[in-house]
């Protein structure tokens, strides 16, 4: 890809992290058009220490935070999980992964993963494939500018649920709920 | 204090990670004389963003870190939490921390609590007061030279529990139990 950042008015990058695979998803504005600017997955499987995992995503979240020079990150952050165990690595290697974005002033909003398929395919019980598929259409990608792995395009999605998120009048204009926000907005909601 | 960092022949910092206060407690070694060359506690609960919170976590202990070029971290890690949600927090907390650590190539090592006091006093179950008691004996420290807070401590009692078992020939010589040591080494155990 020829890339010129300079090109867009907003760049957010979305990441899905975990101890086996972390997705990262670079996403880029002009004006209102989202575009992709880089996907992929870092490999964690093959490394043994743990500690060796949490310096890999540090130093590779760092390295696109430097690359992509994003305004926002975007977290995919499961709020619930199997035991405390789980949790604790998982808060590990989202807190590694924080720390690049925090040195470099990066603000970080986080989602939960039922927020994010809802905003991508309007169901949050989707699959992580519907959730690809829909990816796919919305930003005109194939398979062939595709890693396979689910994660980036996890990671993908995090990112567009939070353009979408963050553009909703509804975060800044101080409506409470939708409700409230037609009552207040008439023309500005079409397509319910 | 007037510290030469030039003196010692080995560096060693430990951390406390909490969400309110974090300790932390830099011990050099000069031959096997340990002694304190910084103890603190750095405050959160005035802070009131949760990634205000470890953005400052990591920015200070990479200052600690670029200060006193410790060789090696030591953290106090519980395994075991109320429940999944302070346990993901917690975890944050150690990730951000470890960044600051591994981005600078500085090795980690961690220890449960009860490890850390069974090291220190000789009994696991101790209060975080008896292990400030010890620590002011067995480092020739004063109430004047000491953070009230007992998360200064509790840093400075890891920092001291990895020295004593880093140094333990067990660890590296490849007896699998005292016995086995003992038996093997008969001259090098005066003290049983």
């Amino acid at each position: 890809m020829d890339i010129t950042l300079k090109e867009y008015d907003r760049i957010i990058i979305g990441i899905d992290p975990g101890t086996n695979f972390m997705g990262y998803g670079v996403l880029g504005l002009k004006g209102k058009t989202p575009s992709v600017i880089a996907l992929g997955v870092i490999h964690l499987n093959k490394i043994s220490g743990h500690y060796l995992k949490l310096k890999r995503i540090h130093d590779r979240v760092l390295g696109l935070v430097e690359q992509y020079l994003p305004d926002e990150m975007s977290i995919e952050a499961p709020f619930y999980g199997k035991n405390v165990q789980s949790m604790l690595k998982l808060g590990r290697a989202q807190g590694v992964a924080m720390a690049a974005a925090l040195s470099r002033d990066v603000p970080i909003t986080e989602y939960e993963p039922r927020k994010i398929k809802m905003a991508i395919t309007g169901n949050g019980g989707s699959s992580k494939e519907q959730v690809r598929e829909m990816l796919k259409r919305i930003l005109s990608l194939t398979d062939d500018h595709m890693p396979p792995e689910l994660d980036a395009t996890d990671a993908l999605a995090a990112a567009l649920c939070h353009y979408y998120e963050s553009g909703r009048p509804i975060v800044s204009g101080g409506a409470k709920s939708w409700k409230e926000f037609i009552a207040k907005n008439p023309g500005r909601v079409s397509g319910l």
